[in-house]
C-alpha cells in the first residue's frame, strides 16, 4: 500500500491542512481561519477535526506515514512546546505536540514553520535546482525567520531554536521588536516592517504616492507597496531600498560565518525581489569578503571551489505547508532505508 | 612505535612550531620571528627548517602522524591557498600547502588559525570541561575570527571560509575595516580595536588616565589598557564597555541562528574578560530571546532542554598552536578507527 502524509501550517491568520501521497501527488487541502480569539483549545479542535476528516478519506486507500505541524516559534523541539510566541498570544508554555497527540490518539511531529519551508525549498525548490547539500533560507512574512540545512540535515540546535535569524541585530539603536531587541532584521525585512516604514515616511515627509495609497486603502499591505514601487514611486522604492539593505547586512553575517553555496529568500515579501534585490547585493558585496571571493555572478573570482548564490524561493508561500507534509514521508523513508540495511547485515 | 605530530602557528609577528606525541606529551617548541619583510619564501624557508630539525630529532623515536599549519585567513581549504590576507601583505594567491609540501617533500595540512584554536578548545579546553558535542569560539587577537564545531566536526563551509564572524556588521556606519566593510565586530572587539578606541577617546575628550598611559608608553597595548581598567580608570573601562557591547551584539546573532550549548571567547583579548563580560551579557540578554530562554546562569528558564553557556577560553593563547598539532593526530586516529572497523567487518 502506498503511503501518504498530513501536514498542517499553523499561521496567525489561517490554518492550512494538506495531504500528499509518498510520490508527492497532491491529494487534498483544507483552509480554515485560525480562531485565536476562541483560545488554543478551539484551534487545536479545528486542526484535529480536519486531520480526522482526511484520515477517514485516505487511510482506507493509503498507509498514513504521519502527521506534522509547522508552527511559529519560539518552540522547544522535539518536545513541541511553545515559548511565549509573539504571534500566538496566550499560547505560552502550550505542549502543542502532546495536546494534539492526545486529541488524535496518534504521534505528531512538530517543526518550526521556517524550518518546514526550508526543508521543502531544499528538497523540491532551489536546493533541487542548484543540486546543493547545504543551504540557508530566510523567510520574510509577518515576521522573519530562517532555516539552515547542512549536509542534507536541518540544523535544530540544542533546543530546536536555531534559525531565529530574524532577530539578528541590524541597527543596534533601531525600533523595539516584539522579541525585546532593538533594530532586528525583522523590523526592516518583514511584511509588517515595510508597512510601518511606509507610514513613518508619510509622517516624516511629503510622500504623495504613499499618501494616496493610504487614502485609497487605509489598511494597505506590503503587496500594495510593492505594486506602488513598480510604478517607480520614489517613496515606495525608498522603503524597499531600506528593506533590501537591512536584508543584505543580515545576510552578510550568515555568509561570513557559514560559507554555504546557496541562500534563499522566501516568504510573502520575497515577491518584491525585483525592487529590493539590487540593494541586498550592494550591501552583501560591501560587507562580506567571503561573498566577493565566491560571488556566482562575478566575472572573475579567485577561488577555485564553489560559488555563493543568493536567489528568491522557487516554491512560493506554500513551502511551509509542503514542508510539513514532507517531514513524515522523509522520516518513513529513513526508517525503511534503515530496515533495508539491517536486513542486509543479517543476511550475511 | 608511538606517533607524534608537528604543528605550526603562522602569525603576523611570530612563527611558532611545536611537536606533541600522540598521548599529547609536549616534546618541543621553536619560536621565530615571522620575516615578512624578506618575502614569503624566507618565511616558508624558516618554517621548513624548523620542521626538518624536529623531524631529525623525533622521527627516529616516533612515527610522524603529520604536519599541520594554522594560518590567518581568508584561506581556501582544503587547497590551502591564501586569498589577499590582510595580515600577510604580498601573500595573495600563495599556494601555502603546495609550496610547503614541495619544500618538505611530504604532505602538509593547512587550517584556518581560528579553526585550529577552536579544535583545541573543543577537545582539550572548555568543550571537554562542559562535555559538549558542539560549540562556537570567537578568537579576539590582532583581528577577530571564529570557529564552529557541530556534532564533533569543524564547520568549514564550501570553500573552507566559514568562520569569518569577525566580519559580522555591528554598527553599519562604523569605521572602515581592512576587509572592506564598515563597523565589523573586528573594529570593536580585537586588540587593535581597543587601542584605536582608546586613542579616539583621548583625542575627543579629557581622559587623564589614557593620556598618562600614552605618555609613559607611546605604543601601548590592549594589555596595558586592561591593566589601567583594573585600576578603575573610567575611560579605560568605557573602552572595554564599548568592546563588550559590540561582542554581545555579535554573539547574539550567533546564538539566535545556531542555538549551541557553548560559546567560548578566546584570543589574547579574552584575558580582559573581567572588565568586558558584564556588558557582553547585558547585550546578549537584550538581543537574544534564545539566550534568555536558555541562559545557564538564570535562576529559572522555561526550557527543559540544554542551557546556553558563554565562557572565556581555557587554553589561553597557545590554543592555535596546540590545535595545529591535534589535526594530524586526529586524522591518524580517524584512519586507524576506520581500519579497525573494516577489519571487524571482514572477520564476520
Amino acid at each position: 500500500m502506498n503511503s501518504y502524509s498530513i501536514g498542517i501550517d499553523l499561521g496567525g491568520t489561517n490554518l492550512r491542512i494538506a495531504a500528499y501521497s509518498a510520490g508527492l501527488e497532491f491529494l487534498h487541502t483544507i483552509l480554515l481561519p485560525t480562531r485565536l480569539h476562541d483560545g488554543w483549545q478551539a484551534v487545536l479542535g479545528d486542526m484535529a477535526g480536519a486531520i480526522r476528516q482526511m484520515m477517514e478519506r485516505y487511510s482506507p486507500v493509503y498507509e498514513l506515514a504521519g502527521v506534522a505541524v509547522g508552527s511559529p516559534g519560539p518552540l522547544e523541539l522535539p518536545a513541541g512546546r511553545l515559548l511565549n510566541p509573539p504571534n500566538l498570544i496566550g499560547w505560552d508554555g502550550l505542549e502543542l505536540r502532546t495536546e494534539l497527540e492526545n486529541l488524535l490518539g496518534q504521534p505528531v511531529m512538530v517543526e518550526n514553520d521556517a524550518n518546514a519551508a526550508t526543508l521543502a525549498e531544499f528538497q523540491l525548490g532551489q536546493g533541487k535546482i542548484y543540486d546543493v547539500d547545504s543551504l540557508c533560507m530566510l523567510t520574510l512574512g509577518t515576521g522573519a525567520g530562517n532555516g539552515i540545512v547542512l549536509e542534507g540535515k536541518l540544523l535544530h540546535g540544542m533546543n530546536g531554536m536555531a534559525g531565529e535569524g530574524g532577530q539578528i541585530t541590524i541597527y543596534p539603536d533601531g525600533p523595539l521588536c516584539g522579541c525585546g531587541n532593538h533594530g532586528c532584521l525583522e523590523m526592516y525585512a518583514s511584511a509588517t516592517a515595510v508597512v510601518r516604514m511606509a507610514r513613518e515616511r508619510m509622517d516624516a515627509a511629503n510622500a504623495p504616492g504613499l499618501t494616496a495609497l493610504a487614502a485609497a486603502r487605509p489598511g494597505f499591505s506590503a503587496r500594495d507597496l510593492h505594486s506602488l514601487a513598480r510604478t517607480n514611486d520614489a517613496d515606495a522604492l525608498a522603503v524597499f531600498e531600506e528593506m533590501g539593505r537591512a536584508l543584505g547586512i543580515g545576510l552578510a553575517a550568515l555568509v561570513n560565518t557559514l560559507n554555504l553555496p546557496l541562500y534563499v529568500v522566501g516568504g510573502g515579501l520575497a515577491e518584491a525581489w525585483d525592487v529590493f534585490a539590487p540593494w541586498l547585493f550592494e550591501e552583501l558585496r560591501h560587507r562580506s569578503y567571503v561573498f566577493r571571493l565566491t560571488d556566482a555572478d562575478a566575472e572573475q573570482v579567485p577561488t577555485t571551489g564553489g560559488r555563493t548564490r543568493v536567489v528568491p524561493a522557487a516554491l512560493g508561500p506554500d513551502a511551509g505547508l509542503l514542508g510539513a507534509c514532507l517531514l513524515p514521508l522523509q522520516n518513513a523513508q529513513w526508517k525503511s532505508s534503515r530496515k533495508i540495511s539491517v536486513e542486509t547485515t543479517s543476511d550475511q
